[in-house]
């Protein structure tokens, strides 16, 4: 019998794969629990991937005209009560501030004082508290469209907290824009939805599906919630980012109205539209693999590491001199406009410990430069999206002029792999006793099934016997379909 | 009589300095208040100014080896009774989590529900939540320093909040080192003052003073609190950065041990350091005028407006596309590293009107483009260092091989302002008869005194008469002076 090769991650992914998740975070050193419930520490590995993501989508959506500002992380009861099914939506997992101080409780310790005359929630999302400041910016059609977002921390109380994927605390972007017509905010909200999947797919190597959600799984308050969906390798969707048009719905909860070109006071029309950390738990269980995280080359913090491999302590100066050279003319490299960040490991370790450290982060490159190397003249490199096993050595003319195509095909690779994955568990299916013989399997994926179907009475089996919910109705060409995606999900 | 010259802002700041800043701040479209009690809204033009300071500032300590990392927003209420300094320090001025859900109220509105086994604080400053993830990752003298830093929000509940000075919420950069030594720890506080110094006056033209607080100053828990104190245009000082040697105080109190080269285990000592949105305050009443905002060059969102000056729609088309290619090229400039941003107002209103605006905002250099300079193949200019009268035209290949030393000349101009301004509001005094005197000016600049005479029965008048408090012991080529400014402060 042949025997298992060893893997970095135990248990591997078909063993379990909720427990490979949450080992391949704790090897690659991305986040942590906090004491605080619900609360992750993002380690700087972690927030390395996050601040990438923050970089490039920033610039993004600048260049569409789109502002960054900054608005209070407390919202006023009342404000949440504006929109009656927004707070239906929240009320039930939120934090209350109720007092602004503590004082001695007499026994040693501390208890809440000052209590507030009207309690506050922390920020699930912050159309109500973003509303009122647009209603006082919003005065004329010369002021529209506005398009504010805001980097900010939000929370909803979880109950099964998972790190990355749900947790109490969380940071995202949220857009809010504000429009003269019903037509204007439709076409932004689908804009914005294209600018995720092609973000997605671009940046972080997700292929996912576009689509509306069905209205039992809109946003409160929304009149159409679009969402990209990634699959996992487990075949489960991740609902990877949500673009909502609010239709009139908070412009009126929020008296947002203008003076329109006839002189006419009208209520405007906006839209909401938001990525989050859970971006990091789709990309570890979209591409991680039993070895640990592989993350793509352009939403990594470093993409190469260099090992100095040091046998005889004669050669350390100069192996550390070439790594520090290398390191610095990596650093004037781009691919795809982004500049090659390298990181040299100089920790007193030996070399193959080093190397699996980096193999379990994830990072797409890692070289190793010894003797051999410099007397070669030459750069000893494995990928991370090859096997452990198998090595590169190169010239360093031909390593340095090559290496922003390495990093490409590790990114395209990557890409390839999920969709080709994607496809294997991706099922088109149009009777009732297929969509169950489909979901027994612990194994499925995605189902594309008659939007009918679901209507007529399958919702209900298959949510309670099987945990699938809707994912959406695929948008095709700009074009809604009458199918709809259904999967289990995160 | 001479007529007083029409001024964009009233009051202007020798009538009512207090006021004229609230007035700054509305014209300049920088901030505003929100319904949440001494929680502000920073608008795009404000938060341009944010990005900036985070941006130029991630950069340095990026290069010194410090990694960002993201900690939970709320602290368990005992974490914070860990320290008793800090608790006493903190504990009256904090938002208070209680609940996490609301729930009907039975009369139509929610009230808060699930009450928390333990209540949370909102953190008014991470160390102690930070301190327990430290004392997992810190084992070996292998392992420091660990130099960790946080761009997040805060929160301290003020009873007297003023936009940007004292904001109930506010954002901030924090950084927290850990060491082996106590050299260490105190080698780094003393860094991050000096970095903090030359960042303050380098990027915000800031001139500060370097130095270390007295005990009564101290942040709650610190051995040694270091700051950088700037003068603002009414002669009160503003803490502008801080800098703690916290010894080891919190790693007691948060159990941060590691294992010595000699295999003992130790308690490690710590660091930490911040600045934060108050910046945005010190930068506005240290060189905005009666006409407004003045940006530094430096961290302005844009550097250059260009306004079309369309007096025959005939000409627009032309006027337009000059306009377009001046900001195209423009936007291939930098002046030292920093890449020049320019906006073009076509807005709907008359140029004088927009002019006016971006006066107001403090935008430092203003083009306006006409079929004028169209025909002459030139560029019409001002200077928002200069009066607003004062004009310039200048070929358009000269302006634009010179717009990086005009900017560099405006950002030098703002600093050599504000120190010639501090050297005329600082003076030393020696005997008390003369501080009372000094003081007894509302216009008064910092006093630098004897610090005996402080603390030989001064200190109660000056602070309950006067307000007047010690902003610090210089620190002059690395000395502590035996000396003490004392001033009135934000």
């Amino acid at each position: 019998m042949a025997k298992k090769p060893k893997t970095a991650i135990t248990p591997v992914r078909s063993d379990n794969y909720p427990e490979w998740y949450q080992q391949v975070i704790k090897a690659a050193d991305l986040a942590e629990n906090s004491s605080v419930r619900g609360c992750m520490v993002i380690k700087p590995w972690g927030y390395g991937i996050w601040e990438n993501i923050r970089t490039h989508f920033d610039a993004i959506i600048k260049k569409r005209g789109v502002q960054n500002a900054y608005f209070p992380l407390l919202i006023p009861k009342s404000y949440l009560e504006k929109e009656a099914e927004h707070v239906d939506g929240f009320a039930k997992e939120c934090a209350v501030v109720t007092h602004h101080r503590l004082e001695d409780d007499g026994a040693g310790g501390l208890k809440p004082a000052g209590e507030l005359a009207e309690p506050f929630v922390i920020r699930p999302t912050s159309e109500t508290i973003i509303g009122e400041s647009f209603s006082n910016w919003v005065q004329s059609y010369r002021d529209l469209p506005l398009k504010i977002n805001q980097w900010a921390n939000v929370m909803r109380w979880e109950m099964r907290p998972r790190l990355f994927l749900r947790t109490s605390e969380f940071l995202w972007q949220e857009g809010h824009t504000v429009h003269a017509t019903a037509e204007c905010a439709a076409t932004e909200a689908s804009e914005m939805l294209e600018i995720y999947a092609n973000f997605a797919e671009n940046m972080l190597a997700l292929p996912v599906i576009m689509g509306e959600k069905t209205p039992d799984e809109r946003f409160p308050g929304a009149k159409h919630t679009y969402t990209i969906e990634a699959m996992m390798q487990d075949g489960k969707a991740l609902q990877a980012g949500t673009s909502h048009d609010l239709g009139q719905n908070f412009a009126i909860a929020s008296d947002i109205k203008f003076s329109n070109q006839d002189g006419h006071v009208v209520h405007a029309h906006t839209t909401s539209w938001g990525i989050s950390t859970r971006l990091i738990g789709g990309i570890i269980m979209a591409h991680g693999d039993d070895d640990g995280m592989i993350v793509p080359p352009k939403v990594a913090a470093q993409q190469v590491v260099i090992i100095p491999a040091v046998h005889d302590e004669a050669d350390r100066e100069a192996i550390m001199e070439k790594c520090l050279g290398l390191k610095l003319v990596l650093e004037t490299i781009s691919f795809d406009n982004i500049m090659i960040s390298a990181v040299i490991d100089d920790r007193d370790e030996v070399t193959s410990t080093k190397s699996w450290n980096w193999i379990k982060k994830g990072i797409p490159v890692r070289v190793e430069i010894g003797k051999r190397e410099i007397e070669g003249n030459q750069v000893f490199f494995k990928r991370r999206d090859e096997s452990p096993r198998e090595k590169h050595i190169m010239p360093e003319d031909e390593f340095l002029g090559s290496i922003a195509d390495i990093l490409l095909s590790i990114q395209n690779n990557l890409l390839e792999r999920a969709k080709s994955y994607r496809a294997q568990k991706m099922k088109k299916i149009d009777s009732l006793d297929e969509i169950f013989n489909y979901f027994k399997s612990e194994d499925a994926g995605f189902a594309n099934i008659p939007h009918s179907l679901w209507d007529e009475g399958l919702s209900e089996k298959m949510k309670t016997d099987f945990s699938v919910s809707p994912r959406c109705l695929p948008i095709i060409d700009g074009e809604l379909s009458d199918r709809l995606i259904i999967a289990r999900s995160y």
